[in-house]
């Protein structure tokens, strides 16, 4: 299989480069009548567009995506669906300067290594452009959730050493919170001390780490599968996919190293009929497939490797450089905050491949 | 794609219940040429058996592995190999008067509400006991990646409150260092209280949670894929498929939130005719594929499910109940101890893939 | 993807030699609560079973197939099923002659081009005896086609010259005098002058071609997929993956060639309040998706290539010798006759993916 | 896996109707440093643009395709490609008085019960505009076969009765004879009755049938996998997903029914230090891999379904009515002569798969 295609079912392959004519995706295996339009997906990159807030890059491109395929008065086919999302605002001349500069933290080396040529405009295949089709295709994908009443949703749980506190235990509250904050941190108090270390960060140059926290509410018990494509492995998989993450953990995660059996077990109990557990460690899911209680989980983020300060780096011959960062490119002090949109949209089509994929479980 | 098979190029099929006949694996994919014996299966099959220390279950089980096709005097052929390995010991009758209770913590709920049926006999697919094919290929897969001079290695780095100190840089040292520990970790000290805390939690009839540090050294740059087959999502992807695991992490992993670019980008150089990197905390990759450096990352895995104290639940029929753990069955305090050849042999898997897939990158 | 597995959702993937210690398949996909015995299986490799009849060969092979794992109670569990046919009467030792010998018409050669070695011993992986084990996956693939009251069957429909005349259109008369027929040919005068030509064949030591047909009734309309998943792209697939298959028809097939529009065009009329259509030169698919008539179709099988006759070819070092048979080697005059349960259980396997993809297709 | 995608390594994705805005191929999985440009794309697509001879529909398409990302200074990077083709002069509004008409010998009622809507422009999905898609990325294939000095054709062997006679043994004399006949048939003479019966087809407002030859040379011998993924089950897969194929053979094919092993069995014998064998029934294959001789296959096309006479059918309700094709529809007389470049391009594509496949089939 590619390695530019994600899904089993419900199958995306995303194309396409940095600064190239455009990028996109093809969505194959949508079940035929989801109803679906370019303004939901338009709707769904205004959220990641750069330039929306002070604390992402400037970078003015506002996405338009044309359907090419695939949906027919108002709704899908059953037929692929091509998305195309024209790059706008794609200046590459000055990327020239650096292209036999090995930019530290980034995989222009290794791709150089792999492919023995590399699309250096902006970063080409490995640039965070990419995830706009993911985000396009994610928009279809909860179109399909909606008709099973899943939501999903993410949000900045912690930025450097700042985290935020979640109060609320309703979705669509903390789906509001999340996006008055300009950067997705459901927490006003934490969203100021996060904001103040973007501000510093920026003067100096340099750049943050954040955490990326992700929620599926109402998935029934019994979705997902087991043993090599447990829910969270294929959850795992998806968020160690986007660009900059370092980690992945789902429920208790890295925390349950420190807990005992007896405090980690989540007992299950009867609440108006349906089968609950009191706590909820294992964030969802049993064996890979769902217990009925929310999914939930988190990816960490390094900070964005593209800062302002000069590195000592090497030429692709080898030779001891310094790396300066061309004048007139843009970076987000943290890639974390434009990551959400992404995180949600990845949550989402692992949700409507498993949902699919259990179609076939019994008789 | 079905549920139990992982790999693209090298790809495993595990097979088998826990108090079935037998497990087994099938390895569709592997190269001919490959030297490989029953010998060298059980030799990696004796290393996580049950009852090697005093810290895993006693259950007697002395796995003797055979294959039964795919390989011809002595040399794997191309064809499919089979392994089988049969199950012994496997009295399931003191399963027979907890069939009807969810047991916390575990998979049974979750199964039944997928499949409508479960086979509850010691966990049936969802138990650990499916682990043991993958150590199986895995031991396969070593085979391979010696002709490619790479090795992987897996050890306890922390259980409940106590870090392992590593001090050694040399992997075979390493080794040693942690094939000599009753529990897989390679620093002595850390050890002893480990032990002292497994014989806390068993007195009390609880159980511990533990992190599995991986390392896979001399891959060369230009291994793995861009996009959607990065190496970190696919090695996360494959420990997120071992039961029990909560999160995965690669390089500075989750620490990465914490830091700022300026620090965590490795900065290059040039060490005897290599480009090297000064520091590693990218683990070894960028953009998804290998720098080189050894690639190095963490597994954290939840307290084992199964505990000898009573515990709250409900029937399946949803009546409330207490779930005791059937006198004469037998479970490790700390699954993270028996996970570490596992996690060896899943880096081994996904690098194999990873090598085949590479040699299909340029023209 | 490995080369040894067939199938999309419904997946199998076999394994083992002709002259190992055994056969065998994994089935991975089968969705749970499936009835399953191995008496079903053996049933079924009883029919293509050599020596039941003067006019296979005589090596005396009662299959005795065991079910390894994935069927609990009686049931399928949505676990992998492994089927294990142990190999009996295995005696190897007269292939030693002939091992350096490029066999005419065999893929003897081929396998030591492609993988540099080869299990010569009655042709390893390459021989027809891998076919059992497609057998035994389509024995529960028929199981599933059962709760669709969807029926399957095949049978000789030419060999030689001698064209089979089939009268009736009730399928459990026409499986009924396919059955009765030593050669598996439904017109018992086809069957006693096929007979004659295969007497006559193997007095001068030679082999004969044949041609089997398939059909597969009562399977709705509007199953298979569009463009590269066609019903018939599969059946194509499935029957040419077959050893010594030549070609691949589907309704009219190379008939079509002299036919005109005005011919071919099934019409579309209403019947007891079904779409039927007046003629079936589709064979009951359109643009790869079921018509809700029969599908029909055949294939060619070439002459099996072991024959008794000295032949001229050349060592595997290239130099000129004489191919003798060993002596005590048993071969099939007519493989076509062995590949009728075979074509059958392809037909039931590509039916039942279909089916279950089918799940997926709306909303 | 989606039903629109085709391949292994060299992957490719279809999508776009016939009327909607364009139709295009994402390629995922082309190695590195491949040298391609648009150019390469439109000489193929001219090839098989209709209206370039009189014997196929007038539809004035010029296709201009864009090659949208993948290629970086003339080269592939290992990136996925994607070429979009705009559709040009695709009035569809005569198809609104069809809409509800069940089209004989067409996809429309099949695509309706599958999918319960169906994009009756022009056959949307089912049109043979869909194959353009695979002639574009047919196109790159062939620049990484001639890397390996293979190459590949198709032509015209025979319509209705009227059949081809090869004279040539020089594949480029071949090509510049079929490039020569308006029908793509090497033969002037067949050519030219061929053309009367089109003629007169089309006087009568009826169709023809037709057989496609195709051939590879020089795919040196070892070429192709085992079992399920046989260099003819592949071909034979592609070949039935092309629209109105009814049928596929090998070297000797249907007329092995009526040989005897003697006969078929190819002989080796050596020339020029190279393994060859006298004779070429096998088609170029044994045991699904190459053998080093030319591979040689035949495709059935049945006539085009899309007539001028008025046909009985019904309505999608159900209810009987005649079907008359609007005015100003257009469609070829024989399908098959504009099947010729898409056969050469799958023919293309099955064997770069291989080749890739190859490159890991030993250690």
């Amino acid at each position: 299989m590619g390695s530019n295609a994600f899904g089993t079912i419900f199958k995306i392959t995303t194309w396409g480069e940095s600064h190239g004519k455009a990028i996109g995706v093809v969505i194959d295996g949508c079940p035929a009548g989801v109803r679906f339009e370019e303004s939901e997906i338009n709707a769904a990159l205004a959220l990641r567009a750069p330039g929306k807030g002070p604390y992402t890059s400037p970078r003015a491109e506002t996405d338009r995506a044309e359907i090419l395929s695939g949906v027919f008065e108002g709704r899908t086919t059953g037929a692929p669906i091509c998305i195309l999302i024209p790059n706008k605002d794609a200046d590459s001349t000055h990327y020239e300067p650096i292209k036999d500069h090995l930019r530290p933290g980034h995989a222009h080396y290794t791709y150089l290594e792999k492919y023995g040529i590399f699309d250096y405009r902006g970063g080409g295949r490995s640039s965070a452009r990419e995830t706009a089709a993911r985000v396009a295709a994610g928009a279809l994908a909860k179109k399909f959730l909606e008709h099973h009443n899943i939501q999903v949703l993410a949000y900045i749980k912690q930025m450097g050493s700042v985290e935020a506190v979640i109060e609320t235990h309703d979705v669509e509250h903390l789906r509001t919170l999340t996006y008055q904050s300009p950067l997705f941190c459901p927490d006003p108090q934490a969203t100021s001390a996060m904001a103040a270390l973007i501000e510093k960060a920026k003067r100096e140059g340099d750049s943050l780490g954040g955490m990326v926290e992700f929620m599926a509410l109402s998935v029934p018990a019994g979705v997902g599968d087991p043993v090599y494509e447990k829910l969270e492995a294929k959850l795992a998989h998806a968020m160690m996919s986007l660009p900059a993450s370092k980690g992945f953990e789902i429920g208790s995660g890295f925390r349950s190293v420190l807990m005992r059996g007896s405090e980690h077990n989540d007992r299950f109990f009867k609440e108006s009929g349906e089968i609950r557990t009191h706590t909820n460690h294992a964030g969802g899911t049993l064996g890979g497939i769902s217990t009925g209680m929310p999914i939930i989980g988190r990816v960490a983020f390094k900070p964005t490797s593209s800062i302002m300060k000069p590195q000592e780096t090497l030429t692709t011959s080898g030779e001891p450089t310094s790396f300066n960062l061309p004048v007139g490119s843009r970076h987000d002090p943290c890639v974390a905050i434009r990551a959400v949109p992404v995180v949600e949209a990845m949550t989402a089509l692992v949700l409507v491949d498993a949902l699919l994929l259990n179609r076939c479980a019994r008789l």
